[in-house]
Parts: structure tokens; sequence; C-alpha cells
């Protein structure tokens, strides 16, 4: 848990006002700074003490073959994890002979400002050594918005009360040995001694390494220049070896006086370029950052933040701390995706080695539906690597014995890297969720060249796995057995409902798309047979209602289960998974995190409202949130069903999850979904979005505490303000935009430019909510619990 | 496939009549022998060309850690794999300065005899090298069933034509490299540099080797000693080295003379003793084995094996190459239990590496069954290691958050090694199974103190385990989920029959021996309430029947699965394991192995025949048999239903699956459970032995093939035998017995001693019986099949 006393809430910054070596590694990863192509853990400059050293570039990584006691037919050979690469973020400083070593001297002042406008972290610091000499540091660190493969640190150091010889060495370090590997199943792979040197060039102020992956073959250069800005004589002097780089800058600083130093970087690699190609692109790289220097970089950056938060910015009045969280989340969603040009986007972003920096259905799921409706070029970029990884999947599914394409449940590269079958290949869902990813952007933009040409293709891969795997019954219904749906704690289930919901919508939507582009169809071998049997399966697929209990089954089974035993259960034991096997969790009725209350959300045109409520009673009584991706689909669905106290704690629990370290796992990386997933319990949740049907509906309603929730929808190319406030929502179409209907709890609104529409919100009744399972509150309720209980 | 032409059909002896390279891995099998203890595979005396050099000490095992792509929460930690031990078996020759190798020059004459009454493995060849010496060998090879450490081999050599210059090397090597591991899952894990030395001494004849497991730190110690008959004079030499043990023995044998070369070994092991305690072990082992000599050793070998044939031998009439198979059977289960001595039976026995040397639920559910009746005393020293094995039961019950004691899936030592946890922990059957073999080795000899001392406590443990696994639901129905069967083609099933049918028979039996033992119930805690909830439990067993299909469903969902696609599966298919994911073959109806139908054998008594014949028919057409496990067991409910060709003929796999290597794997070692299986299929099939009370009831019937069938029952001190002709059965006691009641047909018969009763069988209906998926008829029908073609 992050406390508030060093990361106080503020509108538009994340501010640690003290170092606290136990939350380095967490603040290395809520101060990473990254482009979606390029990431810097927020290391300390001097490089140590350090949680995790991390430099990331998206999609390099390194292979190594997975072991299993015992190997089944169709597991995966090969495991891949992200590479930490070249270091180019140390910069070590020499004050009259002493390391600055925080572990040493005095740290008598200690500031790092994470400025969600500026797209800079900057770090303040005063120490004194232990022989009393004391300097003032300021460093200031961006990942270029703008030059994918440009990163920039200004480092100052001055000077304090007397005079002092300075020695500042910059660094670039490949290969630093890392700490040992975790048993937690979340952290990630630790493979050793992945990178091999093939070039190493030192001249003037610039060095260049090359290194190559041993088993993946991937080539990767990283340079460093330096632009030093200092009165006086200074010495300098550049190295090369085949794993570290460095420069040596040496002055005498007067008292007051200061050195500063702008260190560029610049990251290229490839599978197929020669080291002297990527030389070259990373040569060239650094020249054009050294044109533009530092400050020319972070204005650039700053512009284009200011475009992305005109677009983007979703505000909310009555909460400060929730409005920093949520542009957080805004903020590393751009982050994680912003530069990623048809690469995965991986669960933690660039942000740590989590999950081996693996890309699951997360992306579009929790990320790309917060992205959707400002960002479609972002989701365009991310769909078109899904459909750059066809031929793997395709690959996979025949090896699956299989039609189609089977996505790969976790992948860097596009090979299933998932080892454990039961909650991995299992988990077919994930071709729903890229189905739902192409229906959605292809909804919010009209992009029909798109989804002719990469969309129609996506679906109908998909649409064929679902009709080879599941099968129609002797009662002619739609099935499908022994997969496992977005709820770990139950696995190789029979016609998981949000599995089988999902599906139906996939199949749907083929069938759509197939015959709104019939030549391309035809191109892709579809015939009208094979719509047909989409057709009829989407019409077929089979939900099982449990009339006893009056609710849905998550499965054909689940309500049968023996309910878990909460009461025996302490808060000591969660996550259940890492306190309880399988063999246990699997059998009975707990919930890791939402899956039927999901299907309700993606699915929601296929429940009553009375059906939803039940639902989300039964199902809130043995959701347990083990999951990072619960909390923020659980809020959405709370405040549908009217439970708005607590959807908006929900909302505070997915939008606090990182920075206050709710999972504890923070230190591997920040969750993109719980983040992508705040924004949509703000926007669906409380703004009551919904996008089933070609029009989209709102149905807005805002918990007590908010006077006042605005959110921004782009919905082809209209830009639609949504204001919402107690008793009533107010709709704008930007200035230019062409008319828009839009439904506003179920009743029809036509849109017109200047024209803001005003609609009342229809009063909530006052409903009790359900209670969760003992000490499984959301963490805000909690809160309050102790508090009353105090 | 092992041809009839190199192994041909004898009633009492296996012969090899020439020696086929192909073969040589799978005769190394068949000619292993062992006495529980000690296993040598039928290597070769030279020790090459070899399929795998294997010496075996039952118990002996390294363990290795297991790796996991993804780690869950109560997966094991650690495997263990049987050893390959120091190697005593070799004896080179030297002809005139040329290696005696069958690859060279010319083999002239080739024969192996593994005679069962003798217990010895002969061996003759005569040999001419490339310079044309000749020379003829004569080696005989027992593992002696009397002193459990001590195997002698008889060697001798003979000039043939010419005087020739012989130099002999008995060896004993430890850590000997072998071949590369396999993919297959059913193979071994190959550990490299187990042993590490720790005393090698030679003197005179004799020499001792002691090795070190480096992980598990189990002690070894092998030594070989030599009896030398040869008139003239010779040269002799022994060496010894950390890894090997040389005794030289050169001689000039005349025209027609013969070299004879008595060597003889020992071993001991310990997880505590010291190495000198050891070897002091091994030299007193010899000493003995010294004094009685290869002929000593033999005439009591012999003796041993007359009382054993005479009271467990099975006559057939109609069949030599059942009748042959049927003895090997008796006598390879003789091999792997005679004196293992509460130490676990391994699926393969000593004869080989598979699966690692682990025992499964085989042992209980296959082997001892078959022995019940003739070897007790066997049957309770098995259950006394599972005893032994309690508590790591009740530890690993614990880490998995149950009750009671879990039994491993599969172990050496005791704990749980499987690492696939869907075909390993969730086989919680396991347990039904030793509790199935404490019941009926108790029915079988009425050994009350057994029961007291340690049945009732293997009972009452696995009757908790079930009680806390198991629950009762809302209908108040006593449910097991989450759990998979014996066919492994379904996995993490709700229901199972066969589990919940075997549970429900251990919970009873676990009450019954509560009240028949008040006071070491007491002792183990067990009060009256939990025997009660024992009995509420076993009262309330839930198995779902199919109203629609008319049948049993195998567990809650199974027939509700879409039937595997037979037609598109070709005979290359086969097993499907391997070339399937587990992701289709779970969500179908295909059967690995009989899982219903084995419970319509084992839980007999919970069906009516009208049942039995329905639920037949529907799965053995959907019954691949993809298990060795599996043709004995529908041998016996076919049998039961009225197919009795069918019968016959899965009789005949089950005996023929090694001997004729039906499942191209006996290269890894025999299946004793097939040949137990193959023995149950006699007497409880064609014989009709049922034990589900406490009286036996034979309702035997032959197939029109077979003229008589005989076999005997031990009985609580009676030594029955029941003869079995097409029209009439005969049952007669033994001369001294007292006399006893059985049920002959569902006819009470009481029988006296000297009073043979004979009883005529009820005439057969002509049933036509299923069909089995294409291409999996048994072996002796598809036999048929592809000669009616031809």
């Amino acid at each position: 848990m992050i406390p508030h006393a060093t990361f106080p809430v503020e509108r538009w910054r994340v501010r640690e006002t003290a170092l606290e070596l136990d939350l380095l590694h967490e603040a290395e990863s809520i101060f990473a700074l990254a482009n979606g192509h390029l990431g810097l853990r927020g290391n300390l400059d001097e490089g140590e003490p350090r949680g995790l050293s991390g430099t990331y570039l998206n999609g390099f990584y390194e292979s190594y073959p997975l072991d299993y006691g015992e190997r089944g037919y169709g597991f995966p050979e090969d495991g891949q994890v992200i590479v930490n690469v070249t270091d180019g973020k140390i910069i070590r400083l020499l004050v009259e002979d002493e390391p600055l070593d925080i572990h040493r001297g005095r740290l008598e002042h200690h500031e790092r400002v994470l400025d969600l406008r500026t797209g800079v972290l900057e770090r303040r610091l005063q120490w004194t050594s232990q022989a009393d000499h004391t300097v003032r540091v300021r460093s200031r660190r961006l990942v270029s918005l703008d030059l994918r493969s440009v990163a920039a640190i200004a480092y100052e150091v001055e000077a304090v009360g007397q005079a002092l010889r300075i020695a500042l060495q910059s660094n670039l370090i490949a290969s630093q040995p890392q700490a040992t590997p975790s048993k937690d199943p979340r952290a990630a792979a630790a493979l050793a001694d992945v990178l091999e040197s093939r070039l190493a060039i030192a001249h003037d102020l610039r060095v260049v390494l090359a290194h190559r992956t041993r088993r993946s073959d991937l080539m990767l250069a990283a340079g460093m220049d330096h632009m030093i800005e200092h009165d006086g004589t200074r010495y300098t002097r550049s190295q090369a070896e085949p794993d570290m780089g460095r420069v040596t800058i040496g002055v005498r600083l007067e008292p007051g006086q200061s050195l500063r130093v702008v260190k560029l970087l610049a990251y290229h690699w490839s599978s197929q370029q020669s080291v002297e190609w990527l030389r070259d692109q990373v040569d060239a790289s650094l020249g054009i950052a050294v044109a533009e220097g530092f400050d020319g970089l972070a204005n650039r950056q700053r512009e284009l933040l200011d475009a992305y938060w005109a677009v983007a910015d979703i505000e909310i009045e009555g909460d400060d701390e929730v409005q920093q969280a949520l542009r957080f989340a805004l903020f590393e969603l751009l982050q994680a995706t912003a530069r990623a040009e048809a690469r995965a986007i991986g669960a933690k972003g660039l942000t740590g080695n989590g999950y081996d920096g693996h890309a699951f259905w997360d992306t579009e799921m929790y990320v790309l539906p917060a992205l959707t409706y400002t960002q479609p070029n972002l989701v365009r970029d991310a769909l078109q690597w899904r459909h750059s990884i066809l031929p793997l999947a395709r690959e996979r599914a025949a090896q699956l014995g299989l039609r189609g394409a089977a996505m790969p449940w976790r992948t860097i590269h596009g090979e299933e890297c998932s080892s454990y079958w039961p909650a991995g290949t299992a988990s077919m869902h994930v071709n729903a969720a890229v189905a739902d990813a192409v229906r959605r952007y292809v909804l919010a933009t009209g992009d029909d060249a798109f989804e002719r040409d990469y969309g129609l293709e996506l679906l109908a891969e998909a649409a064929r796995l679902w009709a080879s795997f599941g099968y129609h019954d002797r009662d002619g219904r739609f099935r499908i057995d022994g997969v496992t749906g977005p709820d770990e704690y139950s696995a190789l289930v029979d016609n998981n409902a949000y599995t089988n919901l999902m599906a139906q919508s996939n199949l749907r939507a083929a069938v759509a798309a197939a015959e709104r582009h019939r030549e391309a169809a035809q191109r892709l071998g579809i015939r009208s047979a094979e719509i047909a049997a989409w057709r009829r399966a989407a019409e077929a697929v089979y939900v099982r209602y449990d009339e006893h209990l009056g609710v849905h089954s998550q499965d054909q089974d689940f309500t049968e289960h023996d309910r878990w035993d909460f009461e025996r259960t302490t808060p000591e034991d969660y996550p259940l998974m890492l306190h309880y096997p399988y063999l246990q969790l699997y059998c009975r009725q707990v919930v890791k995190q939402a899956d039927l209350v999901m299907a309700m959300f993606t699915r929601g045109d296929a429940f009553t409202a009375e059906e939803k409520r039940r639902n989300f009673d039964y199902y809130e009584q043995i959701t347990v949130r083990d999951s990072s991706l619960s909390a923020s689909i659980q809020a959405i669905v709370a405040a549908e069903v009217g439970y708005l106290q607590l959807a908006y704690d929900y909302l505070a629990e997915a939008a606090f999850m990182d920075l206050r370290d709710l999972t504890h796992n923070v230190r591997d990386g920040l969750h993109m979904a719980s983040l992508g997933g705040a924004l949509m319990a703000a926007t669906c949740g409380f703004g009551g979005l919904r996008d089933y049907d070609q029009r989209l509906a709102f149905a807005p309603r805002l918990p007590r505490a908010l006077q006042r929730l605005r959110f921004p929808v782009v919905f082809r190319g209209r830009r639609l303000a949504v204001e919402v406030q107690a008793e009533a929502a107010t709709y704008r179409l930007g200035e230019q935009d062409e008319p828009l209907e839009i439904i506003h709890w179920g009743e029809d609104v036509a849109l017109r430019a200047g024209q803001p529409e005003r609609r009342k919100i229809p009063p909530a009744a006052e409903l009790d909510p359900p209670r969760q399972p003992p000490g499984r509150e959301p963490e805000r309720a909690q809160r309050r619990l102790r508090i009353a209980a105090w």
C-alpha cells in the first residue's frame, strides 16, 4: 500500500515527496516513462539502489524452452520474455571523490514529479556527503512521443556553499544482473545472459553498443550522446566495451555554479537488419535529437500531450483523488500505446517485466475499449498487430485440430507462450475479445476499408474457430465445452456464459461483415454455407439459467458446485491462488474476477434488467477480486443495476490499483487493464455508455459524492462531450460536427452542432447492495469500515 | 509387434529363437529378472548392443526439481526417478584378442529361454569371429527369490574346433550413459550423473563399489564375487575404480574345453546407514551366495517356484498362446512383488524405467486383486507400504486443504510426483483403490489384526478425504466435483461415476471397520459423529443417469458432450493423446480406458444386469483403449454381459500386451497392470469371480474356443479349486479345509472338503456385441479381419 503522505493527491501530477526505500520498486513502475515503443522504468539516475532496473523495447524478447514435468500434445515448446535492454538511464555523480549514494551521507531533500501535462519526470534532490560536501541535483527525463526511438535526460548539478570537483559518469550498460526470480506466477521468468555483444564504439561524447539475443536472434543497437553546458575547463573521456559505454565529464564548480548535461538516447532493433544498418539508425536518431535538444523535445512533448488531453480528458468534480488517478490512467494508456505501431501491447505496458512482458486479452477488453472513442488510430494499430499474427494463429488452430485461427493466450511475438493450458489455451475467449475490439473500432470510426482489409479476416477466422470447436447438441443448442472463462478459479467448463455470448456476437459480427464485404469474403474463401452455419450457431448459442436459484449459471455446472467456505477463509488467504490448489478452487463456487458479471456488461443486450440485478447480487457474494481485472467491471455493472456507492468504490479500487499498490505487485509494472477499466468505470459506469447497437446509448447517473463528470466520445469523426450532473446530463457536439442520434436512458436524442441537449436523469431507487465475501469489500469500503470500528 | 516366429508359443517358457536387433530393447524387458527388491533387465551378458541397460533396486531413486512454465499452489516441487544402479550383469569375452560382439563375426546360433518353472534365464550361443575362431557360450542368470539382495550368473565358454586363448572381463559399472530421453510422456525422465562414488575396493576376485545419490541422499553398495571352474593355468586380475570394478580371467582352452565362471552379485542400499555398514552387508551376502553356489541358488529358486505354481497356477485348455501368456503374467507378478516387502510396486515392476519407476493406482486395482486370492502375504506387504506413507499423504491432504490423507498419484518414496495435476492430484480415486485393496485383503484372509492395526487407518484417512472434499448438495445428494476418473481423456469432471461409487464403498468399509474396532477407532480420533457423517455421505452418493439415452453418464456432463469424430480419425492418430490436445479430448465423448465400465466391475453391485448391458454397449462404441489398463476390464464386463468372444479377445489383448508388444512400448518395461488384468480377465471374467459381499460369488462361463479353465482361490485359509467347463463348473476344497459357502450363478453352494460340487452353467444367449470405434477392435479381432480381408 502506497501512503498518501508520500504521494499526495494532485489533479495533474504524481508526486513523491520523500524517497522511501521500501517503495523504491513500486515507484519505479509508477514513474516509468514510455511511448509504446521504448520504456524506461523510473530508476534513480545513479542506477542504485534499485528495485528492478528496466529498459524495454516493445517486441524485443528472448525465447527459452518451456520445461514440463509431463508434456502433452500441443503444449507450447517455447516461452518468450521481454528483455531488459541496454540501460542508458544511468548517470553517476562523484562529488569530491565520493559517489552520490543515497545510502550514505544525508539526503536533505528529495522530490520526484511526473507531470501528466508535460510528460516529463523531474527529480530534485539536495545531498550532503559524509565529508560535508553539498550538491543540488535536478534531473528531467522524457521518452519522446514524437521521436519513438528517443529518450532524453537533462541533468543539472550545482555546488552548494563551497567549490566542488565533480565527475559525472554517463553510462550505457547491457546485461546488468537482476534479482532472483519470484515464485509468484505473475512475476517474470528470469533469463541470464541474454545479450551477446556485436558492436561497441565510442567517439566524441557518443557511444553506440549493439547486441544480439542468443536464441530469438534479434539485433539491437543503443546509443547515447551528450551536450554539456558549463563555463570553464572540463575533462571528458569516452569509452566503449562490449557491454558498457561510458562518457565521463569532470569539472570544478564554484559555489552556486552548475553543470548541465543533456543526455540523449536512441534505440533501434530488428529481426532482419544488419548491425551496421541499426547503428546508422541510432546515429541518425541521435543526430536529430541533438538538433532538437532537451528543450526542443520537451516542447514537442507538451504539444502532443496538449492535443491528447484536449480530446481525451475525463473530468470529475468532487473527488480529486479519483481525478488524479483517472488522469494517471489516461496518461499511462497513452504511454503504453502511443507509438506501439502494430506491436503487441503488454499487460504491463513497458513499465516492468511482470507477466514476462506478455500481451493478453486485457488489451482488447480493457485497454482498447478505453481508447476507441478518443484515440481510434491507436486501436487500429493494435488490431493490425492481431492481424499480423494471423498466420501464427492459424498454425496454432491447426495444431489444436481446429479451423480458423486461435489467438495466443499470452505472447510477445505471436506464438502461444502459456505453459498451463487450462488457463491458457483453454481461455478461448481471447478470440472473441479481438473480434469485439474489431466490431467496436468499426462502429466508432466507420472505417470501412479497415473492416474489409483486416477486420473481416479477424472476425471470420475467429468465427471459424468457434464453429469448429463448438457443436449443436441433440436439442440443436450450440454448446462450447471444455473452455475457461475470465474467472480463472473455474477451468475447463462447459458453456461458460461469457464465452458463449461473446462467441455469439463474434459470429454475428462475422456474418454481418462478410455480407457487407462480399468480394473480400470470397477472397477469404468464405462461402454462403459457412455464413449460414455461423448464423445458425449464433442463433442457437446456449446459456444455462438456473431455474432453482433464478440466476444465470456462470457455466453449465457452476451453480451446482459447493460454495467456497468464505467464513473459514482469512484475509491472509487471499489471493486464494497463492494459498489453495486449483483442485479446491475449480470445483467450488468462488469467482476470481467478474465473469458472468462481465458478460452482463459486454453482452448486456442478452439480459433483462431484472436478471442483471439478480445475477449481480448472486455473484457479488462469491467474487473475491483476486484479479486486477475485476473491480472495474463490477463498477460498471453495479452502476447499471443501481448500486451507485458500490460502483464508486469499485471505480476507486480500479483507479488506485497502481497508485496505491492495492495488489502488492505494482513493483512488476502497472496494470494497464485496471487503468483502462477505471476509465471505462467512469464512462460506461457513471456515464452509462453502451455500444451494443449501431447507436451509442447513455444511461448516466452519478454517485452522491460526485457533482460532475465530463467525458469525451469521438464517434465517426464527431467530438461529442458528455457532461453528467446529479439530475441531468448534457450532450454537446463539436462545432463543425454532423448531426448524431444517441439514446439517453432509452430515449432517442437527436444532436446537432451548437445545440447542446440537456436531459433529465431518472431518479435512482435506494437499493441495499449485496455483501462481498468477508474481508473482500472494495478497498475504500474497507477503509470506511476500519474508521468506523476505530 | 513381436512375431510368433521369434517367440514361439510354449506353455511354460518364453523362448527367443533368434536375436533380432530391432527387438533388443523389447526383449530386455521380457527377459528381465527380478524379485521385487532387485531387478536386472535382460541385457546381453557382454553389455552391448543394448537398448536400455537397467539394474534397479526397489525404492532407490533420485529426485530432481520439477520445472513449470507456470507454477500453481500445491504443484509438487520434486520429481523422483528410479536409478539405474551399478550394473553387475556385464561379462565381456575376448576370443584371441577379438571381443565377442554380435555386430561382428557370425552369430551361428542364439537362443534365450526364460523358464517360468526354474526362474532362470538361459542363453546359448555359438559365435565365430572374423578370424574364424568359434566359441560356444551358455549363460544362466537368476535373481534370487530366496536371498533378496543376490543375483547370480553362471557363464560357460567352450572352445570349438581349435584351442583358443580366452579373456573374460567381469564388470561392475556405475553411471553408464544412456540414450537421450523420449518425448513420450510414458517414458522416463533422464537424469545425468546421479551417483557419486563413495567406495571402490577390490580384493581376490571380489569388488565392492559404493555410491550415493546426489540429491535424494541414498547410499548404495554393490559387490561381485567369482567362482572359477577351469582345469589349467589361469591369469586373474581385480581392479576397482570409482565407477568401475573389473575381474579379468585369462585362460587357454583346448578344443572342446570350457571355462565356467559363476558371478555372484549382491546389492544393499539405505537412506540412513553408513557406507561401511552397507559394504559389510554386501560382503556378507556375497559370502552366503558363494557358499550356495549357482546350483544351490538355482535349486532353491526352483523349490520356491514349485510352491508358487502349486497355489497360483491358472490352467487353460484350448489356447496354448493364452496359457503361455497367463503363466508369464503370473511369473511377472511374482517377480514384481515377491520380496518388495513394504516398498512401492512400480507400474513396470523392476523391468524398465518407464513412468520413471513410479507406482500408481495400478498396483491396488490390477496387481493386488490378482494376488489377493493366492498370495495374500504379498498383498499385506504392499498395503503396509501404503500405511507407511500415510504421514506424507496426510501432509499432502493438508496442503490441499483437505482432511485425512491424500495418496500420491505417482511416486516412489511417497511424495506426490505428478507434475500435471489434472491427471495426477485430481485423480483422487487412487485413494479408493487403496481402500478397496484393504477391503479385499481383509475379506480374503480374515486378518483381523491387520485391519485393526493398518487397515482401519487406511480406510478412515481416505474416508476423511472424501468427506472433506465432497459435499451434500441442496437436494442432499453427496457430490464429488472436479476430479479425474480412470479415463484420462476426460478431466476435472463432476461426479465421475467410478470415483463416486468407489468412494461410496470406501466410506462404507471405513464405517464397518471403525465399528468392528472401536478401540482402535478411538485411538485414531474417529468419533461416532464422524462415522455417522461417512454413513450419510455413502448413502447419498450421487451417480448421474442419462434418462434420454438410458445409460449412466461417466460423469455429470459426459453424455452431453459432442461425440469424438471417429470416422475422421485414422489408425495413425492413435494413441490420441500423442496427436490431439487435451483441449479437444476432454470435451468430447471419447474414452481412453474403461471408466464407467470399470465401475460396473468394481461396483457391479450398483448396477442391474440390464443397465450393465446397455452401458457396456454405449461405452464400447466410444472406448479407444489408448491405455493398457483397459482391455482386461472390458474383458471382465463383456463376459458378464454375455459377449464371450469379445471378452476372450480382450483377455488375449491384455495377456499379449507385453509378449507381443501391442502398445509398442514394452521397451520401457512390462505393464504389470495389464498382466494382473489378464489374470483377472480369466478368474473374474470367465470364472465370474466377484467379492462384493462377504461370500465369494462365481458366474463362470467359457468362450467357445476354451474347453477348460482351472484356477485357485485361497479364501480364509481354504484352498478352493474352481474348474470351469462348457456346461458346468466344479468347486473343490482342499483336503483339510473347513467348509465354505459360495454362490454359483446366484445359487448358494455349501462346500465341504472331499466333496467337489459340480453345478450347471446356464446356457448363454447369443448376443451381437457392440462395435468398437473403427480400427479399435481387439487385436485378435483385427487379425481375424485382416485374414478375412485377405
